[in-house]
């Protein structure tokens, strides 16, 4: 590797490797990494770190961490540090494996945090001390600034927190990433804060580099590997569906004229469904599309290659090996029309609000009445975590929720009594879709929208039994505002707990 | 009353009875008045509609409106218009116990909405064609333009909305409130959205009255009435204890740094309990307070007279009458220190973040995890609604939940296994405060969470059955990132239904 990616010769010194880097982290620590949905992570040091805590614990030390994120990372970071039971905190969302086994079996603490809460949390002290961060970057400057790499995540605030520094620097990643990011430098800690001056999605408003002090740089070690780029699925004919019926609603509300001809901001979450969306909307005519959001996927990608979305902001990727491939061949297309942010900014309450965004988001399972479960299988063990679907869901103009009415093989349907954990209330979901059709919940009552789930959403297997639910809660509840059954409510997680499917 | 009050000349021929008035109100329509907290709501149109509606039900014709207000109003509106049935849709927030009577029995249809999306989802036409508007007002200036009385809420979006418009001037209303509003007219809808230029709660953004198209005005009504001025009750031990309890903690927070000495602005809900944490805040030595709330009460009346809060942000008052005659008599001192918005102000997630808002609003109950209810007693019958307490509970620095431990003779636990609907998700609560003690959430996994909702805020009574429940759902639980025993989650709330009491 070449010195064109460590063009500050102050650093040159620390140049190390990634054992040598991992031995600055102390048990106990809190430890904050780059990486968002895999994308940008560290690949060496956690991975040496991960060595160095199974022969301390080979000895009888105890050796775990806290770690702190972006949003989830790779087998890599995650995979490694949970397997050796490394860590002993995790934040603020993870979707690994082997973590996810050992939060689900009560041996690892996770906490599932609104994206957009992730930074100001780490500055209001809520996390206690931050003692090194681990950071990807593609370069370092002259001046010693710090080129982001595929993620932006938390990095601004893990390198003004910690109080030491590890820079990764991977000449895996394009170069040409220079230039691609904005990294906002006017946040501040309430009474100081100002108004975050983006009324675009493509507004630029900061600086294409991170700043760090070199005194806090401890390491820097070279790497050369690739973000977690997962093979892309081509979307199933259930999806297609969703898809079908979400672009149908949306082109049905420009008709209406309550969207504009180009929509509004578009942020969509990870999977197959939003991939279909994009395809659909691209089908449908739509053009000039924007995109506020969190991760740029396959189909993201896509569309702004063939000029029908214009613009792109985010903070993160989440490519295939072949879109990887096309977004280095690319790049310099790709800078004029990507804005890589930090997450406090790609999910900020101010500017999803401002910029009116339509949210279209996974989920669980949702109910009768508009409450979506967007992370907790039967209430209790954690699937991934909310990311950023409460900021868009809360804030943006429409909040969308799509998943299949049903899943393991039609034995769950997704469409519950009601949900077993709540992320979004009833107060913050207005449009449900599932591949039956749309649930448009806007502007009504609980008894007016459990109509809807149950008539649009419902898979037909499970819709007599909601109906049912419903009408006997409608006669019998203590409340009919939220008619509900207590000793029911729950029962239907409780059979497949039990029988291994909801129907009876 | 003289002409003092309707000072645009073109406006005097409109002037009417109040019976005449509602003639302008047709079966069927959506009807938006004013109204917040049981201040500046219409006094005479709102009775003379149900008159009208009753002579027509007893005809057999069916008369009945969907009422958009600000948030809660007062026996003459929504009490008079519940009592005749002439209700079919209610938004977004009420505290009628004859309104509440209907919609738990299902024969009124309700929606419990955030008060900062209520202006936005009628821009967006989430709610249908606005019929009409019935406004409170103290004056109408000679350019016709309106002064608000003692509630902005939701009325210049009303009257921006509405194809005709009914004014009441209200004499009783003190002429010394014009000034004291700042009615912002930069709201847009996306994508034309700019930055809310609000950086202090005692900025000044926009105009001190109300725009209105003077051909839409189809009636003025002259009343001169009380505003809904409920007698003050000072505060119960219980309520004391929470309040030190709460004041403590802020302490403790000004000694670690993360507050600034004169605290965040204050955001308190309507309650003996808010009352008194002012009062204790002021003991305690607090000086240079603000506030950036919806209401005011009188404890803060009280704070802003000593100079303890300097100066306070509200969308309406909720005063006794002897408060409410202090307010009237040293109005040209409160009119220096309180600026009156509208709700799309007072509670904007852009705001409340920048501001760093300290919420502390009232719930129903808590669970072990942290989730919270704040509208649905055993899960079903609606109270009120969630009023802003979802605006600065998401958005603010901390939000602050505080409750005593049980409720209704101590048959009732407010802490239980799982909350039987959800307000407030564990993503979004970080201090629960009962007479018990203070559950410091923040940064906590969910079981870490239970461990001091239990220890800290939970009545002993209820103790060991909540640590019971506990232990056995970390032990038996399907998944244990947030221990459930769904058979007895809701268990506790049945067995109140069933029993009268939520202990075995």
């Amino acid at each position: 590797m070449s010195d064109e990616r460590i063009r500050d010769p102050r650093l040159l010194d620390r140049v190390m490797s990634a054992d040598a880097a991992a031995g600055f982290i102390q048990p106990g620590t809190t430890v904050a990494m780059s990486g968002f949905t895999g994308s940008g992570y560290p690949k060496a040091v956690p991975q040496a770190l991960a060595h160095r805590i199974e022969q301390a614990q080979a000895q009888g030390d105890r050796f775990q961490i806290s770690l702190l994120t972006g949003a989830s990372t790779a087998p890599e970071l995650d995979g490694a540090l949970a397997k050796v039971d490394g860590l002993a905190l995790r934040l603020p969302f993870q979707s690994d494996p082997d973590a996810r086994k050992r939060i689900n079996d009560g041996t690892l603490e996770y906490i599932d945090v609104h994206l957009s809460h992730v930074a100001q949390h780490a500055w209001f002290g809520f996390y206690g001390e931050i003692d090194t961060a681990v950071i990807e970057v593609s370069a370092i400057r002259e001046d010693g600034s710090l080129v982001p790499s595929t993620s932006v995540g938390n990095n601004k605030t893990w390198l003004d927190l910690a109080k030491k520094v590890i820079i990764e620097v991977n000449d895996w990643q394009p170069a040409g990433v220079d230039g691609m990011h904005d990294i906002y430098y006017g946040t501040a800690l309430p009474p100081h804060r100002r108004p975050v001056p983006l009324v675009k999605p493509d507004d630029r408003i900061g600086e294409t580099a991170l700043r760090c002090d070199p005194a806090k740089i401890v390491a820097v070690v070279r790497t050369h590997g690739p973000d977690r780029n997962s093979p892309f699925n081509p979307a199933d004919e259930t999806s297609q569906r969703i898809a079908m019926h979400l672009v149908e609603f949306l082109k049905h509300e420009v008709k209406a004229g309550r969207l504009p001809p180009n929509l509004l901001p578009l942020q969509s979450g990870v999977g197959n469904i939003p991939n279909a969306v994009l395809a659909g909307l691209a089908a449908s005519g739509f053009r000039n599309l924007t995109a506020f959001t969190e991760v740029i996927q396959d189909g993201m990608l896509d569309l702004l290659r063939e000029g029908i979305i214009s613009s792109a902001s985010c903070t993160g990727f989440a490519l295939s090996p072949e879109a990887n491939e096309r977004f280095k061949r690319d790049i310099d297309f790709y800078r004029q029309r990507i804005i890589m942010r930090t997450q406090e900014i790609s999910n900020h309450p101010e500017l999803i609000r401002r910029l009116g965004c339509i949210g279209m988001n996974g989920m669980v399972e949702a109910d009768l009445y508009g409450n979506v479960n967007s992370t907790h299988i039967m209430g209790t063990r954690i699937q991934n975590g909310i990311g950023g679907s409460g900021d868009f869901a809360r804030n943006g103009y429409l909040s969308t929720f799509l998943s299949p009415s049903t899943a393991k093989g039609g034995s769950i349907s997704s469409i519950v009594p009601m949900v077993s954990h709540v992320d979004h209330t009833e107060h913050d979901v207005s449009i449900i879709v599932t591949e039956q059709g749309v649930a448009d919940l806007r502007g009504l009552s609980p008894k007016q929208r459990a109509r809807q789930v149950i008539d649009h959403c419902a898979h037909p297997d499970f819709r007599d039994a909601l109906e049912d639910y419903f009408q006997r809660a409608s006669r019998d509840s203590y409340g009919k505002h939220t008619p509900h059954l207590l000793p029911e409510a729950l029962s239907w997680h409780q059979r497949w707990l039990d029988t291994g499917s909801m129907l009876k």
